[in-house]
């Protein structure tokens, strides 16, 4: 049971967050410089939870339990810091100690956790390794950013498929260097090519002189060494995989990827959407420092500048017109405002079915069509509402006639943006979630101001 | 390899959507009446997107597909339908081909299949179960809706505590009604209650005289069955858990969720907050109908229309100033609409960090405080450029030091509401993703256009 954000209520829905009491405990044994208090602190708290804790803190709170928790320091703690953090806590590491949380690693999280550090402290991380070691990680390294290859453990079981069940028991129970986590038995032809796998659950289920072949899962499916692990995330989650062998450009088993680490990705990459479609760089995070974060935002408002000025430009376009009956400038912000929300949920459907694969090259135009029609409606229903508080406010049945038809084009044209803008960026192979949103925001805003503008000085004066 | 969307290219990227070619194919030989064609074309494709392509094809499409394709239809297709068109499915499935397609499945997939029917569909499929299924599932559907005991399977294998590895696998090789899928055995103590828990690759892996207390996993988390299936999710992804057993008030054991129901949930989850986030209703679909799509996202504009009307209520306060000086009316928006965004990407990560519980009471302040100074530096840069851009178009000095100490103003609101809006609504039990973006936007709007027609009536006028 957790504390609620910056209150000391308990909730029952933040059972695994990290209470606010205990934080408090472990920075002031680590400021105490009081080891023991320390190390009995962190002692039932989870690599996990104690990373996400490191994230947390204030830098000189940090750098403090860092130091007097030094020693004890493990490798799985450094695998769950935040990339934001990660160097300087490499940092702020002795040597020896460095060296002890590294080698208790797998290859595939030493892969992980070095692939974004800085040349030096991947060096200093490399030396640390045995050889063995170093060769598998320096091999994965060598395959592109976010691919399978970066993602795959090379630690794997597998079987010829002319074996039975008690054949793959045998040679189970001889081998003395399984892999920590595995869940299936890849069968491979001749050429080393996977064909088929079995669980382990259908090994223990099933008689001895029982074929392997007979017993594979209908699931199966391989995954090219050079995929890009957003594919894999995606592969996972459709086809409800739990482990996937992963093959080099021959067909031949190169590697394994588990779920856990396609979960993660499938998290990154939804989190990844999210923040690029309100304009914040992919990578950010909360232990980002101020300098950090103006930076990664500063782009998108200044593209929203460019957004901004435009509608404006637009607007000087009917100075006349306003200055003559400023009731115009009251209620011009209206239609754009209206345009620019419904173009927003329009694109965030978008984006998020293409991300998904639910919208294809089967459903475009129906979806198209679809957005289109829902801004119809919702335009006239709309324009309903706002001609009568038009109407009501200003007294004018012309005026309100002006903003409830401006009303109707600006949400039919949002849902037709909304939807027509990403895929027409996908198609050009540019990430939609980074960019509809600048994109549909100047349409809206400028067909907004356009069409309410322009209509009232044909109309009112 | 699949085709782009709405084109015939060839993508990399798209390797695991469903080809138009297929998809035209497959509706062709729907419609031509032709169900040994029908078969044949259906037969390679997986059941999930076998369903995603029952999603995207048109209504009348759909029909013809079910009724040709009928018989051979099975149980795995009906729960990997989405739920906005599964009545529909099920409508035009003949009982006795719904009889048999949900006797096929397992008790937890019914009960996922079901529990967003309506009463008459429910029973229909309940009266279709054998006694003993339609028992399980009941009692399933008894837990509250998204809690724990709706996502668990009741099959499960567990053992003594005080059993070798050579006990284990004894009474695995023994039992004949092993769960289809599982990955541990679930040690449990006298009273029933999970105490820990070994990987099938472990008791593998060991000599038959090894007890399973020595070789259980260090990643053991039970799951109470009334927990909310969000914070199961975050438990598989933070603690990296491959199946976890559920228990009762009392401690028993009464079932297990395994990961793969974790990441269906922990995908949805991501989904629902980033639709939230744009006013988009959560359950929202592609293969929603314009009516239904249409009622999900009025609420939210008609919320985004108080705050605009609100807006423009503050401008109004202003007319005597605008029709003195009609460029106030031009630049005005440009300050709202650099507030709304800037308060967009601080809500963003804000809701973001909450759901992940990496923004806690331990951070609250430093984060809140982080916003704010973000606004401050984004401010005075966006107000060096747009007090250059508004001196150059307006040649006065005057105004464009209003409309850069407006955009100060502004950005540093936005950075505040933006991350105290969310936590504040989190405290009070609302969802911040569904609630934060109407009062964040709210108070940028007000704020832009009071702090820039304000600040000119002061200094301009």
């Amino acid at each position: 049971m957790a504390q609620d954000l910056a209150t000391g209520e308990t909730r029952e829905d933040d059972r695994y967050e990290l209470d606010k009491s205990t934080v408090r405990a472990i920075v002031e044994a680590a400021e105490a410089g009081d080891a023991a208090q320390l190390s009995e602190l962190i002692e039932p708290v989870h690599a996990a939870d104690f990373a996400d804790l490191l994230e947390q803190v204030e830098t000189d709170e940090r750098e403090a339990i860092l130091r007097v928790y030094g020693t004890e320091f493990d490798g799985e703690i450094l695998t769950e810091i935040d990339e934001s953090i990660r160097e300087e806590v490499i940092e702020a590491l002795e040597p020896g100690v460095l060296e002890d949380a590294v080698r208790d690693l797998e290859s595939d999280d030493v892969v992980d956790l070095i692939e974004d550090l800085d040349d030096a402290q991947q060096e200093t991380i490399l030396d640390a390794l045995e050889d063995d070691d170093r060769a598998v990680v320096e091999q994965a390294l060598a395959y592109p950013e976010t691919s399978a290859g970066r993602l795959m453990q090379r630690e794997l079981v597998a079987g010829p498929e002319h074996w039975t069940v008690g054949d793959a028991i045998d040679y189970l129970r001889a081998r003395d260097d399984l892999p920590e986590d595995f869940y299936h038995m890849i069968l491979v032809d001749l050429a080393f090519k996977p064909t088929g796998y079995v669980t382990l659950g259908k090994l223990l289920g099933h008689k001895r002189e029982e074929k392997l072949l007979d017993i594979t899962e209908d699931s199966f499916k391989t995954i090219e060494v050079t995929e890009d692990e957003g594919e894999v995330a995606y592969a996972f989650n459709q086809y409800h995989l739990i482990s996937a062998p992963v093959v080099d450009h021959n067909g031949r088993l190169v590697g394994v990827i588990t779920i856990d680490d396609a979960m993660m990705v499938l998290e990154d990459e939804a989190e990844e959407d999210m923040l690029r479609l309100a304009g914040v760089g992919e990578e950010s995070s909360l232990a980002d420092r101020v300098i950090a974060t103006t930076k990664r935002r500063f782009p998108w408002l200044a593209v929203n500048l460019v957004t901004a000025v435009l509608a404006s430009l637009v607007i000087a376009v009917f100075e006349d017109a306003i200055a003559q009956l400023v009731a115009l400038a009251v209620l011009m912000p209206i239609v754009a405002s209206m345009g620019g929300n419904a173009g927003t949920q329009s694109l965030t459907v978008a984006v998020r079915a293409i991300a998904t694969k639910d919208l294809t090259g089967s459903n475009v135009w129906r979806v198209i069509r679809r957005e289109a029609l829902v801004g119809l409606v919702n335009g006239v229903l709309f324009a309903l509402v706002m001609g009568a508080v038009g109407y009501v406010w200003f007294g004018s049945f012309a005026l309100a006639g002006v903003i409830a038809i401006a009303m109707v084009i600006n949400l039919v044209v949002a849902g037709l943006a909304g939807a027509v803008i990403p895929v027409a960026l996908d198609r050009m192979r540019i990430d939609p979630a980074l960019a509809s949103g600048a994109f549909v925001t100047t349409v809206t805003d400028v067909v907004g101001f356009l069409a309410f503008l322009g209509l009232a000085v044909l109309v009112l004066l």
